[in-house]
């Protein structure tokens, strides 16, 4: 039988400088997964610089746009973070993304690959629950002029500069004034980052359904500077009031330097990424999992 | 000029039992807007027990279900509590409300009285800003069978018994497992109710433009049991699994004892209330002056 | 060799009315255990009421406070709820207390039942390290007098009643006004009790050789009540403000009815709970297994 | 009559480079000051940065070591910040400090600029309290030697990177493992540093008079990872196991960078700072302003 998705991008895990660490094995995986491919009758290409990393020759090796174009589905051998990164990219090109976990299973990478082939295979095959998600769209204006644009899956964090004090942040929403933070930061999370930095920061969970942000202060001055969760059909601006060595990261993946009097706009994109999960596939099983709930811990 | 709303109801403070505080001079303050009204070509009526509490003659006594049926707007001179009462009452008429508010302002109850003549005329003539806020249904089922139903606009509490430890619910969305939780209670509010008991109990606040709800634990055993943003469109159902003398309770006014196995079923009602608001009305503004946002406190 | 501890007391499960839940097999375990302590060199007594429950005769049946007067030492086979309780009861005597888990482990619960035999011999011997708790002393005073008084190893609770609102709590500390709280309720934890009903509700954890009490806001209508530490030589005075079927909790054991105006003082008590651990225990071992640090969870 | 305090040093405000703030009037404010000083039959000194920035001659300019030697008070006229600068300076010599905040009142700068002279002159004569508060003392070692030492009244805080994600750090009390955190950070505060940064960041309040620590975890991402109170007797170490551009910053104040298997080493310092406060002062009725309780505030 033919499957629904005739070429498949495999992406391997991105390789990340600070923590320096490889996945080993991730070569036999990667061409185990490849060779499974085949066996099901799909044409396989390798992302790049996963075909770089990891020394695997003998399939076409694509760039990002490339796969956009070319491939019908997005295999990402990796963690939440190879996610994040591919599905920026790949997002204006809509192709949908599978994700198989090599260790702990992620939120958005929940395919254990211990019998990924039991897993794929329907999923190949056209049954799969299908869960879109919006990509947050940063810009950086400085005098009025966009001088960074950015999408973020997870978030967009405005931080003070780690030797220096507070920031301060003041808030618009859809051009009314909400507020002047101090505070470490602001974090504008969507639901799929409301389970990343925006927890740990204090914020709710927002179920992917929900067409909202949150917007979590970090560290704030006032205690009741609370988060907030807004439509996601609002535009969010944070103009930088104060504060040196200031930055607007986006999914902590890429940053801009701000100076004084910059202002983050921060509004949903045109584009959402794509996940598909394995049939009977449920958000509340995934939170149960990585939250521990019900394990009888204290 | 005749105004936009013909017949007024006027509505008085709410008089909560446990605090016994009767407003002074509420008479008279009813009796000068009711004067007002008739200034601006308005027909008045009072709310009956609003009638029968200030002892205010002269104008028709008017149950919630005749004003629901007979007035064009409510215009309730107390504050947020008082509105909550008035609004599920009102709610399945359409009756839209206006607040004022004798003492602090209130999130919803937002007109100073002094002054109201200012704000009210333009208000009646038709400029203002309508606010829809969905109420939440709420069900208690035994056995399968619904021994209890009620409207909230903030909240749907279910609570432990006082003299007894936690209780366990099990929480399911939409048919789905969700957690087992042991807390002192559950918390499922509104965007109205976010700012109130939500919010004491750590949720975030949700912008009324949120089609959602949140769940929020209350003193959850487990830490991770944080509080969740659910699409309104969800229906939620809680069982109480263990707990003695557990209850639960509707914008904390009205009550259901619970039963072990008893399920608690919430979901969006098919009637909304409909809050007016003087003309430049923003919500961030009553956020920034209820928290104290700006004020340079600590 | 002669054990250190000659006359020991076994105390069993303490049989919690709400949950029903009793022990199965535990009347083999305590046999067991007596058996082996026999064998030690001990002799053993049972507590009157794990006499009555278990149904085993052959050992002299003690009420607590001849086990006070009798015993060297307390083996409590349970979870912490029992030891609370125990505890309590044998402050004044100075009994120490070991703790034997039959499920989970607790905070001071903490030797698995699975070869209690090699942990229990050294310290029999005199090889353990020992722990020690002060006592919370509360009282309940009513115009002046004093109707209630009860120790507390946890907490003291106050409380609001389950069908009313907020409580308003006026607290002094060693006759200094501290501020009027609005909330569900107020915490007054020892360290001991820092990892309970405090922690789910906000507070931090205290280790047991802070001198102090955390005072934690239940559900607090001011953000800015957060939970304070206080040194346990001062005297905390809670009055009630207003709010009706309030009540004040002692370790959730044993609770007062509160009336308006009442005051409940909490100080420190003379005595204080001496647990003893195996060898080489640590507090932070403890902690890090029971909120599941270090396990890789999210 | 010959005041208690002789030679009082004034200190004026900390300029904090990165606000670039300068108070304007302060010449004109420490010029008042000196002459009522003098005038009280006290020898006034100046505080040498602090004449450079005033510009105002005529008295001694002393360094803060010098201070230390020949003064009997420090009297500061600024913030909690300047406080902190100078209090770290001269708390080997002893020498209490009197605060005067121009300003909003701060936490330990609590006597207002308007009749400054009401409130010192029974104050310079003796009649005040004395509120002793701990110093931290902090080093970091990089393979086992000692390349940064520094006094911290508020807080050691162990920050990541603005542009790189967690730090692990690993955290050992005497000597035992605690646990292994990722988190954007740790913060270890005093009584005195608990109303600051830690109170953002989630932690409780300390009373002064408690002898310890709060260690407050920065965005941890196990949730469970809560602040939690230790003795000051108790050396707590911090390993930086992982994380790129990582720093540990005294009071926000003095900075080291830090390299992975650096080691943080808190203790408690063998100096404490002295702060006077007029007679009737209470620690409570300044939390209570700070924090804006009983303002009728939400």
């Amino acid at each position: 039988m033919t499957p629904q998705f005739r070429h498949v991008a495999l992406i391997g895990k991105y390789h990340h400088a600070a923590s320096g660490t490889v996945a080993p094995g991730s070569r036999d995986v990667l061409e185990r997964i490849a060779a499974f491919l085949l066996s099901q009758g799909c044409q396989v290409s390798l992302e790049s610089e996963t075909a770089h990393n990891s020394g695997i020759s003998g399939y076409p090796a694509l760039r990002p746009e490339e796969i956009g174009e070319a491939c019908d589905v997005g295999l990402v051998v990796g963690g939440d973070g190879t996610m994040l990164s591919i599905g920026r990219k790949l997002a204006r090109f809509g192709t949908p993304l599978i994700g198989i976990n090599q260790g702990r299973l992620g939120f958005v990478t929940d395919i254990p690959l211990e019998n990924f082939e039991t897993t794929l295979t329907p999923m190949l095959h056209g049954a799969f629950e299908e869960d879109r998600r919006p990509l947050i769209q940063g810009q950086v204006l400085r005098s009025g002029k966009c001088v960074f644009d950015a999408l973020a899956m997870n978030d967009v964090v405005v931080n003070r500069g780690t030797t220096s004090g507070m920031v301060e942040l003041r808030v618009e929403v859809d051009g009314h004034f909400v507020a002047n933070q101090r505070a470490d930061g602001l974090i504008v999370a969507s639901p799929t980052g409301s389970t990343a930095y925006a927890l740990s920061s204090g914020g709710p969970m927002l179920h992917p359904s929900i067409p909202g942000w949150v917007l979590v202060p970090i560290a704030p001055h006032t205690l009741s500077n609370r988060p907030i969760v807004l439509s996601d059909a609002s535009e969010v601006a944070i103009e930088l009031v104060s504060g040196r060595d200031a930055s607007a990261n986006f999914d902590m993946q890429s940053l801009a330097k701000l100076r004084r009097g910059d202002r983050i706009l921060v509004r949903r994109s045109d584009y959402c990424v794509r996940f598909l999960h394995p049939r009977g596939w449920n958000y509340f099983d995934t939170l149960r999992r990585k939250l521990r709930w019900n394990e009888g811990g204290s």
